[in-house]
């Protein structure tokens, strides 16, 4: 490793753009790697990405800025991915340079479909990146607020301590603060699943549920996240932090979250098609919800009690009726 | 005890109106004592509350209504009282008959000042009621969303579990369920405090904190909010319960929520008297800062870590400028 390395962002949404202009507040160079053409071509000449944040205006001589997923791997030390995850394996099926020595760090919320696995699971088993070389960049944090310069906490969880500590320390700024941990897994699945928690709380709201039963429902959600985190990686963590129930609040609560808007619209009625295609934007929650519940069933008589993650499941997938779907969970909930 | 117990709720309020209304659903009969006479004869002649929750319609002819505090505590066999802690002893300074066989359920926020207990130690030491036959009635439960008949729950603690169980179930309807506990403590204390952390989220919108940080306030508000318990009172329980977790973020996160407007008004330059004129209300936590600030100090070496109430309490008591408090918390935060 050089004594700077290089980081490279890989995606051009919203959270990749954050991600970005968090990097160029201390690094002199920031690689950042996009699918579109025109977006790339749109932020060198206008300065900002033309889809996302795009109040947010980049400096273009920072950003070493490419669209050939090889190059930027080459490029950069640490690769961060932030990718929607039913999208990143065919933008990695594009990769023909070796990553094992890469440093490879998710802030990807969810699982790979190909693989059914986490990300940071799915880069050790399919391409061969150590766990002591993958990482996550967790919230609570929407992107929004990113671009607002509004005082952020992120938590970087890496096996590896110093590289959480180097990670978090570019990503540092006057408005971003960051907690390391090394909680790999728990912090991902945890990421993955209050997605689905602010889809429930999306369908509440649509169904005329208030803020009381809100607050219940949330309760609720991060004791069943606690078990299903420990069913799936044990080992001392505060479910409180900041990255587990502190991120689950900031998606069920938030305005901004797209997870609960969509939620929101199957409790008014629209149907997953309608309602995705009304968004135009991909609810990651809507994944997860299938991927978590399917991980959950295959453990058989060891799986955790979740009756949040199965009344979304049912909704979503087994086409029930949300009213009663969440008159039934309602009974479940103390 | 007869067979059928008598009720009575004591307060004129809007938490004291709901849960007339609450009872209203399952007994025949519901006392209610309040001091106004004027509102009294208004809910005679009109059916409802005058100043609080006016939509809700009464039939009068089941309602016992009193501004004789003596009268209604000779009629009833349990008392609950819903008199704002700051005027709860005044109001009991008129009480000349025994409370000693009586039933008290409290669903009061906060500390009485003139004896810094909470309410059911209070009626323990002043009032020789036994702790057998002391209870709390607890949220997350906003007033005005009972008022709707929107779903909510309640927690119902006394260290007498047969009591507990009557008592939810005199309240349980198609809007309400109940869960019973048996950590008075706990959930009086927990109720006391979630006002002071509403007053912060208050404080941080109003100082234009977004929704990523109000999501790490919260995250440390109840792990603050466990440590302090724990100190007052030491037993099994979690934390991330409705009584605990959803109550605080009923309130640190509901439109509703009178702490929250409060603490708004400070955060964007309000000084606490104009604040408090303003609203024509009493934030309960804005007493309860300084109760649960002294009270923790009182600890010496063994008080609890709580920057979150010292900040409050800072700005509300020692006049620090809310920004600079703030900016200090900050960095306590993760």
């Amino acid at each position: 490793m050089t004594e700077h390395p290089k980081f490279a962002v890989f995606g051009g949404g919203s959270w990749a753009t954050a991600i970005v202009k968090m990097l160029c507040e201390n690094l002199d160079e920031v690689g950042w790697y996009m699918r579109s053409t025109y977006a790339m071509e749109h932020i060198k000449k206008e300065d900002h990405n033309p889809n996302y944040l795009s109040s947010v205006e980049f400096k273009v001589s920072q950003l070493k800025l490419s669209n050939d997923i090889n190059e930027m791997i080459e490029y950069a030390d640490y690769l961060i991915f932030v990718i929607p995850s039913a999208f990143v394996e065919a933008e990695l099926k594009k990769v023909t340079v070796s990553l094992e020595d890469k440093i490879v760090f998710s802030a990807i919320k969810g699982i790979v479909p190909e693989s059914s696995l986490i990300v940071g699971d799915h880069f050790n088993t399919h391409y061969n990146v150590a766990f002591n070389n993958i990482g996550v960049i967790s919230g609570p944090c929407h992107a929004e607020e990113v671009a607002l310069e509004r005082l952020s906490y992120l938590t970087i969880a890496c096996a590896d301590e110093e590289k959480a500590k180097l990670v978090a320390d570019k990503l540092s700024s006057d408005y971003i603060k960051c907690t390391t941990s090394d909680d790999v897994m728990g912090t991902e699945y945890a990421a993955m699943l209050k997605n689905i928690y602010a889809i429930a709380a999306g369908i509440a709201h649509g169904l005329g549920y208030g803020d009381n039963f809100q607050s219940v429902l949330m309760s609720n959600a991060i004791r069943e996240m606690k078990k299903y985190v420990k069913r799936v990686h044990k080992m001392k963590r505060n479910i409180n932090d900041s990255a587990y129930l502190g991120d689950l609040l900031v998606t069920g609560y938030s305005v901004f979250s797209r997870n609960r808007m969509f939620g929101n619209m199957i409790g008014k009625g629209y149907t997953v098609k309608s309602a995705q295609m009304e968004m135009n934007m991909i609810a990651e929650g809507y994944y997860a919800t299938k991927s978590a519940y399917n991980l959950n069933q295959a453990k058989g008589k060891k799986k955790a009690k979740t009756p949040i993650i199965n009344a979304v499941y049912a909704i979503l997938y087994e086409g029930k009726d949300p009213k009663k779907v969440f008159t039934k969970l309602t009974d479940k909930l103390d």
